[in-house]
């Protein structure tokens, strides 16, 4: 009687589209969501002629699924996914049978839902889903971590669910607890770099080139032909090209008011909390909050001016190429910084992350695939233990015959007077990192001098006053005391 | 038999200063420390000779004290705060009395503190108390905010301890509940940037011009006599001349590694929260981040290359004149975004925030004091409701002269290779900010293109399709639905 391969609750459009993929695959699955008028709906239309089977209660959900029941909830993030779990474990849900969260859940509830799960002899997994609508139908990326008893289960329904790319799948076994969805929340963080670094170049070739949107549309479908070649690059020159019946690109009738969800948001305040300097994702999310507030520019550009406006002089397609470059080397940051904050992550919370999987998942059926990620790939396949991007010697290379064009490209940015937060920090970053010595010591002393918070001596140059590895505080004035700050701090 | 005027628990370094400096004041001061032989070593010693008096327990602290009593709390942030309220209610508070927290808590345990202790009928304080030991022994800037009916009793105490500058003390009520620990907060996150702008400034006059630190320390004498005017560029000053035995600068034996105690990280996650655009703050907290990963730094400095060092051409003095511009442009965007930020707060929990009284209570007494802040006074005592500081003639007109120097200095640095996270930001704020369109409109299409996250009309471009005011999804492909984005998130 038990005929399922796997249960799906929830049949809003990303569900039916997941539902629909997994029958194509050859899985049977069998849909659920609470206004069961839907599962009729469903069955009677998208779902006519399939395998899809249909359940109108918990209990006829689970009667139908084989054992070890594998259920998938497709369902708002939040309370709902902890509801429908406790409906799943009263409606009889047994031990070794698996919850998989598909939902752009936050990881901490993730982390909490395995612990609580598997406590109870169940199963979970937080798996993030990428790919929107298009995705769901016909292969997202997927990124499933948390219970691993639990891969073996769903391995071969996930990666034939999901987006195969250069003959594998966009699906691997992420890690513990929480770690597909975190993974999938820095996913989104770097979508919000990506997306905010094509809005700088589109910036500076529209008001500094002060390019058309067609010939715009031209330099991103070049771009894509090369190291760029990606999905946002590839959309991004469709949505140039796509004219109003007026013939105006729809385009420049959009208000700029960009909106956000909360995941860039959180890989942000993720990488505060981690201490990583994720700065191009943060920009990302800050240049999406000064967009917001349009009715303040708009007054604000009434009374502020900018440099004057000057014709650009020097050579076009060289400046273009260096935007290439830019937006190349830019990327490159983004993505270390990216690897960089689940590396910290992962030590703390002691996950074995598998990076080369993760850039793996991330090359096909996502909002960010691209052969970008076909290099990261084979960076981390090459050095598993790759302590970052930046110290691979293709992205080394690439890194080096960007640099000068990258340069360029944000001088004259800066002089133009248009914002190029991401190009900046993104270099900044670089700059910092390649750096022996920053300015640091001076915070340091600055630190010590009004608050004797103490700092230490730099290698080689300890005496028997600044010993090595000791806390040091220094009586800069001759006044302070002596003593170092500790419950207290200014 | 009562004779207190206040009490103070907690006989660190902060807490005796506080208690001396009140004391000199005129007030009479009752000690209390949870380690009592703590008590009569500061009573034998350090407040010998002066009126305070001692407490061996709780209850003999509140026997002591006047009614309403006052009881300073100055103790480690968390659990131990709680501990002492709840001792303190144990140990005989009654209505009416006010529990003051001056220790560094977080805003949101303040707000929950305001509403315990005033459903109880007792009053609570929670107070921004800067400056460190200096600051605490002759005069911090107090911030004070929770239970509006505390502030009369407390007034006197409060503002003859703190600081006088310009004739007034730097000390005022700030707002309901946890507003004083807010404004804390935001004033220590803008120290993060006004340090981190510094520290950039060294780095270009240092690695950049090639200056030593004498030099650098002359650079930062003089802009103390000018705009800049400040305790931080003072102390820079005197640190960059401190030398040790050897006669090398002390501060090139310091290791680049700054530490952090979190407020900076608090105020960049507030800022995200509550989506305003504190980019400088959360550069100058991630530069900390990046300061921090000193081996990885050296190993990356190794093996990556920079632009090749070219001695600077141009005039020195010229360009150290543009050094300072974009020094003092910067800092007018952090206290900028630092101001849009308590706005937007405020609007949020329904804080009655006086600015001018903020501004004025950093004006003196704490670490970030200057006579800059004596032009955001003014700036806000003519206009209480000004719109962001960029509005206010003064530091429009300031903004416009420093400009072209601001712009010469970051595509210097960018060209030299030496990293103005902070710098960057500001700029790339600005030019947002003036910016009557942004290429959001771009990021709105993507995310409509690949979530059906839909988008909104420029008002005048509106049409049968595109109507105003109304969310838009337009079939970019001819392949997607028309169903909106909901549920799910890409």
């Amino acid at each position: 009687m038990a005929t399922g391969d796997i249960g799906l609750i929830g049949l809003a459009v990303m569900g039916q589209n997941l539902i629909l993929n997994m029958n194509d695959k050859g899985f049977t699955v069998v849909a659920y969501n609470r206004t069961t008028s839907k599962v009729d709906h469903f069955l009677a239309n998208e779902a006519k002629g399939t395998k899809i089977q249909g359940a109108h209660s918990i209990p006829e959900l689970i009667a139908k699924l084989k054992k070890p029941r594998k259920i998938i909830l497709l369902v708002k993030a939040g309370s709902a996914v902890d509801d429908f779990i406790d409906q799943l474990i009263q409606g009889g849900l047994e031990p070794g049978d698996i919850v998989i969260d598909g939902g752009n859940s936050h990881y901490p509830d993730s982390i909490r839902r395995t612990k609580t799960l598997e406590a109870k002899g169940f199963l979970f997994v937080g798996s993030g889903v990428s790919g929107g609508e298009e995705g769901a139908r016909h292969g997202p990326s997927l990124m499933p971590g948390g219970s691993p008893a639990a891969w073996p289960a769903i391995q071969a329904i996930f990666q034939k669910t999901a987006a195969q790319a250069y003959g594998e799948p966009c699906c691997d076994w992420v890690g513990e607890t929480g770690s597909g969805h975190y993974v999938k929340m820095v996913h989104n963080g770097i979508e919000y770099g990506d997306m905010q670094l094509i809005a700088e170049a589109y910036d500076i070739l529209k008001r500094g080139l002060g390019l058309p949107e067609d010939e715009i549309a031209d330099i991103f479908l070049k771009w894509n032909k090369g190291v760029l070649d990606s999905f946002l690059i590839d959309i991004t020159a469709n949505i140039l090209k796509f004219k109003d019946d007026d013939g105006e690109p729809v385009v420049t009738k959009i208000l700029d008011k960009a909106g956000q969800k909360g995941t860039g948001k959180w890989t942000a305040i993720a990488a505060l909390d981690a201490g990583t300097a994720v700065t191009l994702i943060g920009e990302a999310v800050f240049a999406r909050c000064l967009s917001a507030i349009k009715e303040e520019r708009v007054r604000a550009s009434k009374v502020m001016d900018g440099p004057k406006k000057e014709p650009f002089r020097g050579d076009k397609q060289l400046f273009i190429d260096d935007l290439e470059q830019a937006l190349y080397a830019s990327k490159i940051i983004s993505y270390t910084q990216g690897f960089m904050l689940m590396r910290e992550t992962a030590k703390e919370l002691n996950w074995n992350l598998n990076y080369a999987g993760i850039a793996k998942m991330w090359r096909g059926g996502c909002i960010i695939k691209s052969v970008f990620l076909k290099d990261i790939t084979e960076a981390y396949v090459k050095n598993p233990q790759l302590e970052s991007l930046l110290f691979d010697d293709f992205f080394a290379r690439a890194i080096r015959t960007a640099q000068p064009g990258w340069r360029r490209v944000i001088a004259q940015a800066v002089l133009w007077g248009i914002p190029t937060p991401a190009f900046s920090t993104a270099l900044a970053f670089f700059d910092g990192y390649r750096s022996e010595v920053v300015p640091a010591n001076l915070l340091q002393a600055q630190r010590d001098y009004f608050g004797a918070h103490t700092f230490r001596v730099v290698p080689g140059k300890e005496n028997s006053k600044f010993k090595l590895g000791e806390d040091i505080h220094v009586n800069w004035t001759g006044r302070g005391g002596n003593v170092s700050a500790s419950t207290y701090n200014t």
